[in-house]
């Protein structure tokens, strides 16, 4: 990361409002490319170590957002993202980008109110951990109107490689929850894996030697669940729903023995006895997809980034 | 595969009792290096593009088992297995290498019941999928006696690599089900992602595009598992166990909203709560793991891999 001490005029000043480890990871991006940081968080503790790089503090969002151009939130929610945005409706021309989390309709609500509040904004969606901010390794989402992702530019390109995915402000929070449902998954798969293996006797790196594996599988099941069902051909090329409805049966077995919390074994499960049951079982995995989201409802596609 | 289309006597013949798909992986290998193979199935349909490529096939597992130096099992469950092995107690010198899927209890209740009937047993567990068969890709773990996994070499090698692990025969089938616990709850997070997706109008090629990035996030956090683990020091680096079950809500209510079933998701916010409410909030995700494991349990360590 390059320093600009001297930053001119032409390097937009940030406020990053909310410093949990994410809004801490953004305001330090900020600082390593030069953007004159304000701060503001509910507990203005957490400010100190980035104060010491250069950052100012501001005592209300609204104060904050005086200060600068762009204005980054990253609170818990959308709930507390407009109580946060709510306190600078007057007295600030800049745009703010909402990099909270939270689902689809919540993005469009508050770029509703937004709009009805005269507020420049733009939603976001960081998709990667904390640590990939402000390097080559993050992704971060956005949707809202073409030209206020233009106009962030600068600020954008300070915190990494950003996406984006269309007008519909709720885009970017579809994709964020679709994301986070398999990251979740997968980190409650891990847990309870390791725990099985401890509960067997095996070690942590005996056990991760071969879990590795099974993380480099992922990437092209992914692709392979994008053609499938893309195409709607679910044929079992390397394994069927059945055989992974009787592994898992194994699985569950081995877990009961050990004492171990059988819950989310029994919701993958059923997932799969129920596409076994629509007569599915010869399928392969993305038949999984399908089967799940079979139920009758009416969806208004989104825009897909090209 | 190089095929060796004139096999002398130094390449033992192999049986396959059982042509699910992965036993037809087996026995397709086992021809293409050169192997004498003969096939034995429930319904023996299975058999003949086997057939036509040189396998023979005899009446009964027993048959099978006469005209073979390695037996290879490979069917439904261990309740299977025993039953097609008790058919070759008398008059086959054979050895058995049973890679049907189970539990540990249920290869090492094998193995003694095995040895009580004179028959040479070794257990094996096969941890990718049937396609990589016969290929570098394939990777096959075995335990029980290790002069009968020096027996089997010429066999095994035709398989794919293999890796020994020790004398107690449940060893390699511990790990098969810790494996397929990871690997189980990664397909349903796919499944319930790209339903998600779906859901929310996001194409199947779109979210693959990011998608694939959550699987390379894998093997590193798998590494990170272990560390953590074997060091008893959790600090959430990257992520806090707190911060995803925010993220899990947040994936709840959007899948909610979409009418999908939750019940995967709750399984794995419940794994996360109880960790909170033990006060592991501002712990990594690996404290999860240990947290799940923490119940009072004896567990008599098995042997782990080099």
């Amino acid at each position: 990361m390059t320093h600009h001490k001297n930053a001119n005029s032409r390097i937009p000043a940030v406020a990053v409002l909310g410093l949990g480890p994410m809004g801490r990871a953004l305001a330090a991006a900020s600082l390593a490319a030069g953007h004159p940081t304000v701060l503001w968080n509910r507990s203005p503790d957490k400010a100190a170590p980035l104060v010491a790089r250069g950052a100012s503090v501001a005592a209300t969002p609204a104060e904050a957002a005086r200060r600068a151009s762009v204005v980054l939130t990253c609170v818990v929610d959308y709930e507390a993202a407009r109580a946060v945005v709510a306190g600078l409706a007057s007295g600030s021309t800049a745009m703010v980008v909402n990099l909270s989390s939270g689902h689809a309709a919540q993005a469009r609500d508050m770029a509703s109110w937004a709009a009805g509040q005269g507020i420049d904004y733009l939603d976001g969606a960081i998709v990667t951990p904390a640590p990939t901010i402000g390097t080559p390794a993050a992704s971060i989402l956005y949707s809202g109107p073409r030209a206020l992702y233009d106009r962030s530019a600068i600020v954008r390109e300070s915190l990494g490689a950003g996406v984006y995915l269309g007008a519909d402000a709720g885009t970017a929070a579809a994709y964020e929850m679709a994301l986070l449902d398999l990251f979740t998954m997968c980190v409650g798969g891990l847990a309870h894996a390791f725990a099985l293996a401890a509960a067997e006797g095996i070690s942590p790196e005996a056990f991760a030697r071969f879990a590795r594996g099974i993380g480099h599988l992922l990437p092209d099941m992914s692709d392979r669940f994008a053609d499938q069902l893309s195409t709607g051909s679910f044929s079992a090329d390397v394994s069927s729903i059945a055989s992974a409805g009787s592994a898992i049966a194994h699985v569950r077995a081995a877990a009961s023995a050990r004492d171990l919390d059988t819950a989310p074994l029994r919701a993958v499960q059923s997932i799969i006895d129920r596409a076994v049951a629509a007569g599915y079982g010869d399928d392969s995995y993305a038949r999984l997809a399908q089967s799940l989201s079979s139920v009758g409802r009416t969806v208004t596609p989104i825009e897909n980034p090209a």
